[in-house]
């Protein structure tokens, strides 16, 4: 099998939903041997945000030669570019709106924008960029073509603002960005900046740093290391969620000294 | 690999039932090699019509060879048939509810009762053929079984009426018959039959003509041409469907002069 | 292809969840060739009951050489152990939690207390097992590693008390334990218990029994063997949960004589 024949899909699309029935069909029509990898098609509508830091959570923890579809595409039909990036042997498919950034800054990165429509579907829509140019697109890197035979030469115009942690006085602070079912709520703080064992507040909370989720009184409000490096807020054998009634609460506070 | 080992799953179990693991179970126990792709679980249940248009928009994107095993089956357990189809190179798997009838109806389709229950599962169950018969006999397909051996050439009993677009004086009206994630209504007014720039209207609302739905200005209802060629209504950065009270009202009206 | 290459998950993260696609990532990247099916990610957080029903119903059926894991992990980062089983030829992986307890009873059940961290993911995480150890486990078994290279013989800690039916005078009683997409209302009281035409009642209201679902009049409240083998009550085109106010009322009575 080829190293190539990895196709990871990410849309906005909902789960199940026919367009990502179509786009899988393009995939198989092109591209027989393909293994189609649903990551997600439930990121909330026009959501880039929410996509790029799931996209950079996964990437590169799938194999090299992988192709990652992602499709989040307000501006389809309009002017923004259809693009293919190669960044350390990964490849990403998709409209040019920023998703990618991050990736293109990488050293050795390679950004192509597909400009060769002989490579796309017949009769492209203008609704509808996924079936029609990116998952032809895949298929055909997941049958080994070559990305720079699919367009030329390219420099990504659109790149994603991305809120940081900040350093106020005594205090780290930052934001809830992501909430996990069980209403986990991961911030943006790396786990690494944040002083071991320094008061996190949130509002008018106060949470106590522990290893993992069960340690701890049931209905204590935790913080702790995220499975991604990130300061986490959970509750014990609940959801920290609603218990802060996020998202009306996002700031998260951390004490250094 | 057998180009029949695409075998694709619709049904309205619901997403991530245990009715599907059973189902896949069941393939891959017969045809190890098989790649079972789901379409959707998340067909309203019964929803005959759903299915229906589902299927008919993806099928033959799909490439020949395809088993496409469709289970919306309210009557399982009673006289209706269980039926496979051969359409152009393309497997269809199912009870004889009506879904299948536009393509029992298209040159060179063949229809098989499946009467020959050496093929199916030990032990029918009266609740579940999408385990005991369907998915048996869409593993057989698979592995490359010929239809015809798989029971008697039949005629499909069951068919499905379908609402068309109709002429009404100087308007053409037609319904809104799906919704999907964004609010986007789609309806069953092929876009070649709508006059350009003809005026549009739904209830008290009209629709302005657009290419692709960045266009126009926010919170403008948008009509334009789908990415299935029909007529669609959107509304620029919201959702058609709430902003139209949609399934309140549905039915589309377009000025032919 | 090697017939341990079949990877199914089962968790409680959500479908679709980034961390579904971190496991799915974890395993492709140790096992290329493996194919990983989902059987549900949808479990109710934390339902170690559910999750176990599901896998005692589905797991058999898949063919020997899965390798099915299942992490449904409230206790993970404590002492609980991570764990893998082969029985009859088919593997399970996950924690000790109680989920394997009845496959871990069965003839020739070999147990193992995966206690060799060479083989997990490297620098694992307090807080995501099913990505740091159990999706690496899965997928050396995928490859054709033997389960007793993975880790010591070990007999299972925890155990699941599963509520059975009883007999009281002349009544079999039972509790219905799951609902499925239709309202169909799954009773732990095997068919072959209940007598036939046995009166059954559920508070106030009485059942009728049939044969399949389309039986009987619209709206009268059914009951009939379904497809797992166990007493399971329906409502002819509509919803037996919402008819009865489940979870509510959940004990159902069968009358012996």
């Amino acid at each position: 099998m080829l190293r190539r024949s990895l196709v990871t899909l990410m849309t906005d699309f909902g789960a199940e939903s026919v367009y990502v029935a179509e786009m899988k069909a393009v995939i198989f029509a092109l591209a027989p041997e393909a293994k189609v990898i649903d990551l997600s098609h439930s990121i909330k509508p026009y959501d880039i945000g929410q996509a790029e830091r799931f996209l950079r959570r996964v990437a590169f923890l799938y194999p090299r030669g992988a192709v990652h579809t992602v499709v989040v595409d307000p501006g389809v039909g309009s002017e923004r570019k259809p693009v293919a990036l190669c960044v350390r042997g990964h490849y990403f498919v998709g409209p040019d709106n920023g998703i990618f950034s991050a990736f293109a800054q990488m050293d050795g990165a390679k950004v192509i924008h597909l400009d060769r429509s002989e490579f796309f579907r017949d009769g492209v829509s203008n609704t509808f960029h996924g079936r029609d140019i990116f998952a032809p697109i895949a298929a055909r890197l997941a049958t080994g073509m070559l990305l720079e035979g699919l367009g030329s030469t390219y420099e990504l115009s659109a790149s994603l603002g991305r809120k940081g942690p900040r350093e106020e006085g005594k205090f780290i602070k930052g934001d809830i960005v992501d909430v996990d079912r069980f209403g986990n709520l991961i911030t943006n703080i790396p786990a690494i900046l944040a002083p071991e064992d320094g008061e996190v507040t949130i509002g008018e909370q106060r949470a106590e740093w522990v290893k993992y989720y069960g340690e701890g009184e049931k209905g204590k409000l935790l913080v702790l290391e995220g499975s991604d490096g990130f300061v986490e807020l959970a509750l014990k054998e609940g959801s920290a969620a609603e218990f802060l009634d996020y998202p009306n609460i996002s700031e998260v506070s951390i004490r250094k000294a």
